[in-house]
């Protein structure tokens, strides 16, 4: 960040009155930019026994598979957000159900909120998907899963065996 | 936003390629400026049955009493977020414990998590808090908590009785 998105004059980093961290600082209209945490929404979707995953189309990971997941945009829920990333990854509807796993990725400033989700109809291909694939619990891709935190999600959905334990909490590294 | 943040130059309202909503976009330089929900995160603090609340002494919601909870800041986890917001508003150490309530802000684009939390040694006033009280729970005060998504938390607390029920869902609505 170099300039004010407000004034577009520079900004430099300073410490706020009242506040205990720097924080990018219009040096002409004095407008404080804070920066935050993104949220990513996903979810498992299950049916059966069945667990529906997506083989990502796109980098990070291409040709990876992924749980419906993705970024949390203004004007909806939790809930509505990884609903609406299913829909547009895997062409499908979900009933959801708990939230159960919440993955801090803290180098990508990041918070990854995984639901449980019962897979409603069809299923397909989205644009950001290679193909979506409804995977026997035994038959998971473990050795080609895109990213840790949807890794955790997998393994604390399948240990949960459908009982509500809880929030599982984790935290990602780099480089792990 | 009226500028762009990296080169200064003004953005306007579009449609990127292949996405389906409109950001701001730099007429000058390209860039897509994403704006996403910011995470407060917060927790109720007990012991032996009485809970920590702090009387707010900065707006909105002066006078008015609150669980300790604030904006995350980028790194650190969910969890220490909301001890380090304990400690800034209460003055308080907590043992944090299970995640249990996700509440909706859209019209604020906030995502609010809270912690049951157990207190640990002494409390007292943040530069935030008018003063800080350790409650017994019949006798919070109800018609004096200043939000509605902590007012959601303490009654979810308070009923789940320290018991894990997993995370309790919950949308605020503006007026309410």
């Amino acid at each position: 960040m170099k300039f004010c998105m407000k004034c577009g004059k520079t900004v430099s980093r300073k410490v706020p009155a009242g506040d205990n961290r720097e924080r990018f600082i219009c040096e002409s209209c004095s407008e404080i930019h804070y920066q935050n945490p993104k949220i990513v929404v996903g979810c498992v979707p299950e049916r059966n026994g069945n667990i529906l995953l997506c083989r990502r189309a796109i980098e990070p990971r291409r040709g990876f598979w992924t749980v419906p997941a993705g970024f949390m945009e203004l004007g909806e829920t939790v809930a509505e957000g990884a609903a609406r990333e299913t829909r547009e990854e895997a062409c499908a509807e979900v009933e959801m159900g708990r939230l159960f796993a919440s993955v801090d990725v803290i180098e990508a400033g990041q918070v990854h909120l995984f639901f449980a989700a019962t897979l409603l109809g069809s299923y397909g291909v989205g644009e950001e998907t290679l193909e979506t694939v409804l995977f026997p619990k035994e038959e998971i891709p473990w050795a080609e899963i895109a990213f840790l935190s949807g890794r955790f999600a997998l393994e604390k959905f399948l240990e949960d065996d459908g009982h509500n334990n809880g929030v599982h909490l984790h935290r990602v590294r780099r480089g792990e």
